[in-house]
């Protein structure tokens, strides 16, 4: 029998490791969001009293534990306001990405090694409002689904589409021989946004940003198609990183006038 | 001698507390900025010998106290990431609003309660990239300056102007009688910006945003002269308030194609 190479092992291993985790959901908002998601794969629901009268109607078949609100016997981080009120799920699945990127009418938004969990549950919100198809960031050096994404990201983790990819770069180029326009903000580059979305004559767009400061990684780069700038921003200062996912998915998708 | 009507001692009693009020910055990039700021008036530099080193010149004039890392003696709040820097400031004053508003040709950015200082730091970044005036707060129930703010706000505390005033409904009144256009922002309501900025033929515009959930209040939806929704944003789920700012700066000053 042949040994398996090192990174089939590797690769199993990760997809085991996967196939375990899950997540712990908090809050009332983040919480009902999920019980209300069929996609959603619910493991156990912790909750006060209280807190499920507020709920509403539980889902059948869900594993309710009524818990005394002053040991509450959720595995959170320290801090997590969690109202009374905690789900343990699996993480979504929304398959592969070239189902994803073929379905729907909206951009693609690829994220650059973005790991502040409040910055990506911010621009999930933004991507569920401009009708994104998907966002999406490499599975290491992003922010994974949690609890505090969740919560900042007030339902749309629910609903919008987050696939984090093994590498980004590869799927930048697979997005590319599916005949998306890939454009990577730069607050440098020359061309702005309108323009390259109008010259690609309705091509799909992929949106992609880099975290604040270092910015897009050279690969990533050099995968776009073009480099382009915020429009009308000036020389001083520089968005955060969700405001420039926010007015690059309204740049990208705006009305145009008659 | 006449007695002092009471509403006239609160006043200066306000003014008085103003004046004395202090702020302390910290972290290094945010002591940077302040210190390189020739507007501002520096109180006390705390420091430790490592982040001086750090911070580069510092101003002749600025009492400077080094510090012991492990008993950092500067009144922050818990859990500031201060790297070894804090400076005691005083608030910046920006001069009257009447002042401000004839000056420069950007917008104005109004908040009607908007607390979270993460979002009002995303915000002046917004604010100072898209060349806005102004962002005026009223001075109860908003998010004052403070060193976390600052620290959102990457440096544009320094430079956007940020007024908070007694009442912004008042506020809103003068910059009407001074000829700018009060826009709400709304999602349900059925003019877009970019359609009401087209309308207003060149006046200069106040964008008006509420708090996440409440929204515009009563007295402030009333003084608008028009409410206005983002174009393009579909009709599931809602933008972050720095998200919605910073889409509403973008379409209120964008270069319109020739």
């Amino acid at each position: 029998m042949t040994k398996k190479p090192k990174w089939v092992v590797e690769k199993e291993q990760a997809r085991r490791d996967e196939a375990r985790a899950t997540v712990w959901l908090f809050g009332l908002h983040a919480v009902r969001d999920a019980l209300a998601n069929p996609r959603r794969e619910k493991l156990r629901l912790v909750v006060t009293k209280n807190a499920l009268d507020r709920l509403g109607e539980v889902p059948e078949g869900v594993p309710l534990e009524e818990a005394d609100p002053r040991k509450f016997p959720a595995p959170l981080d320290p801090g997590s306001v969690h109202q009374g009120a905690a789900l343990e799920v699996k993480p979504l699945d929304w398959g592969p990405l070239e189902e994803i990127a073929v379905s729907g009418t909206g951009p693609i938004v690829a994220l650059d090694r973005v790991t502040d969990p409040h910055n990506v549950g911010a621009i999930l919100r933004s991507a569920e409002v401009f009708g994104a198809r998907a966002v999406i960031a490499p599975s290491r050096h992003s922010a994974p689904e949690t609890g505090a994404l969740a919560k900042t990201a007030s339902g749309a983790m629910e609903r919008q589409p987050y696939l984090r990819v093994g590498n980004l770069a590869d799927a930048l180029i697979r997005l590319g021989d599916m005949g998306y326009l890939r454009l990577g903000l730069d607050g440098e580059a020359e061309a702005d946004i309108e323009t390259a979305v109008a010259e690609g004559q309705g091509r799909p767009v992929c949106l992609v940003l880099g975290a604040e400061g270092p910015g897009l990684r050279e690969r990533t780069r050099d995968t776009c198609d073009r480099l382009v700038r915020i429009g009308a921003a000036g020389a001083f200062g520089s968005l955060n990183v969700s405001n420039a996912a926010a007015v690059g998915l309204y740049a990208a998708t705006r009305e145009k006038p008659a």
